[in-house]
């Protein structure tokens, strides 16, 4: 077992950026190498120090994965850069911990028909794989942490509404197999506030200092109402991507993950601390858009700009003090 | 003074459609009399029951309005239908009574600054001319509503930030100058949830149980986070335009009002019953589309569809209590 609490320290809320992973989960086109490089920079220079960089999948179904490794190396050079990359099964994590990746995200999904669509096996089987994965990384590499990242978390687009309560218990079933933290994903737009609210409480009450993580998506527009009521609500682990990266390609215009510097911004309008810096933020988004020149960015912030309230602007000293 | 409890009963969320008038408000192009028409029928076969249908001002400014008084005519064929239109002074005031508009807006802004580059005058200056269009109503039409819309009630593009105590002192000057009820806006997008959240239970405070309006707009992207803490901490009457028309015809894409439709499925996720039947909504969407062919649509809802969970979709008998 890893400790999460190093990497995610409590009484701090963190936003992750998933743009490299998440975001080009279902693209026809991606960075270089060298433009994935660029956005890590970009972010890390925006305050950001928790990025998704990858998946280990084959190369010849997700090629926009195949230079994983390399991407994680150049975390190297980002001091307090913490990478977070996926893995789907056993093989995928046995990959992962052959590299310094910090954390592996290991899928599950909160219903079985989604995991049997997904992952082509059961709920069960699904957790055995987990238990395998974190008694591998015990043996190969000790400090890292896997987290068990629960798709359809709160609705499902082929089984309709979610249980709440077999979702809680599904979580504890994943840190009983070995996993150091737990997600809550909303892969497909279907959680409101409230429920969002009632999910964290009670994911509090199951994790108590282990940090957990919110994945929004902003399918039906409620992602960032979403990501409030989970900061109101304890919270302190979201994720987002850069102009909501991660839209269907065969829908333009689709929205995928919450916008990571629309996240960023309603964080600094609620007086939440993060320690990035919204203008550097926005113009990681630039770079982004030089790496990969037909993304559909979306979001508001970039668009607008900055309200005229210099206590949003204030750059923080947080990362000073802690990295 | 009316009694804006007939029309805003408690107890009740009631979303208000602001296409015709606010989502207007910039454009250049505007739908015919007959356009205009078909969409107050689309919205009310969609559980709608309050509608913005115009401006009083001088049809050489404002030529989208210049039906002004033939919309208000065809909501007497709508059973239940409340409309309400702006007046930006007392002259337009006179005219909104001289008609059977049900509810007349006066804007007066938060900030002394955008007071006078709006209305040309200053805030003392618009809160007499307020009086004396409350006074007018006694005398002219004493069953039609007052409403204050307080603007960049959060926030100004101009002088920054805006002090909540003098947003609510504002607030209490209206309602002792004649208003029934007032109206907070984020004109231009600057509010985040907590702010909502504090100035929700403030005006309850204040307002008791008179209703007041919530009007957000989503600039920055918190719209609807913004819409979920004002529903969370006593706010009964929102504001939202289809599509989120009126944004800035300068700027494409740039958001305007938040997207109805998405508040309408907000709410629905909440838990809360506003009448409204989400399907038909998105209908009447259509007939917008139709209407003004060139209008930037925006809105996740409608793009995504509803999710697989019934309970959304099930059509409410609020209006077949009530109407």
């Amino acid at each position: 077992m890893a400790d999460a609490g190093v990497a995610y320290p409590p009484g701090r809320v963190i936003l992750r950026d998933v743009t490299l992973r998440d975001g080009l989960q279902m693209t026809r086109n991606w960075p270089t190498t060298a433009g994935k490089r660029a956005l890590i920079a970009a972010l890390h220079d925006a305050g950001l120090r928790h990025v998704e960089v990858g998946s280990f999948l084959p190369a010849d179904r997700m090629p926009q994965f195949s230079d994983v490794r390399q991407v994680i190396d150049t975390l190297a050079d980002r001091p307090g850069m913490h990478g977070v990359a996926l893995a789907l099964n056993e093989r995928g994590a046995h990959d992962a911990l052959a590299t310094d990746v910090a954390e592996i995200t290991v899928v599950i999904s909160a219903s079985e028909a989604h995991n049997r669509a997904n992952a082509r096996r059961s709920q069960a089987e699904s957790l055995a794989a987990l238990a395998q994965v974190a008694a591998l990384r015990d043996s190969l590499r000790p400090g890292a942490i896997i987290n068990a990242g629960i798709a359809m978390a709160f609705g499902c687009s082929i089984q309709g509404a979610v249980d709440q309560g077999a979702v809680l218990h599904l979580a504890e079933r994943c840190l009983d197999a070995g996993a150091d933290m737990v997600g809550l994903a909303d892969t497909v737009g279907h959680a409101g506030p409230r429920q969002i609210a009632s999910a964290a409480r009670a994911m509090e009450g199951l994790c108590g200092a282990r940090p957990w993580v919110l994945h929004l998506h902003d399918t039906r527009g409620l992602g960032l109402a979403n990501a409030a009521a989970g900061l109101d609500h304890g919270c302190r682990v979201l994720d987002g991507a850069l102009g909501g990266l991660g839209g269907c390609p065969f829908a333009p215009g689709a929205a995928g993950n919450i916008v990571l510097e629309d996240l960023a911004f309603l964080a600094a309008q609620m007086g939440i601390q993060t320690g990035i810096d919204l203008h550097a933020l926005i113009a990681a988004r630039g770079v982004l858009a030089d790496a990969l020149p037909d993304a559909p960015l979306q979001g508001a912030l970039a668009r607008a700009g900055l309200p005229l309230t210099e206590a949003i602007a204030a750059p923080s000293d947080l990362h000073t003090a802690t990295n």
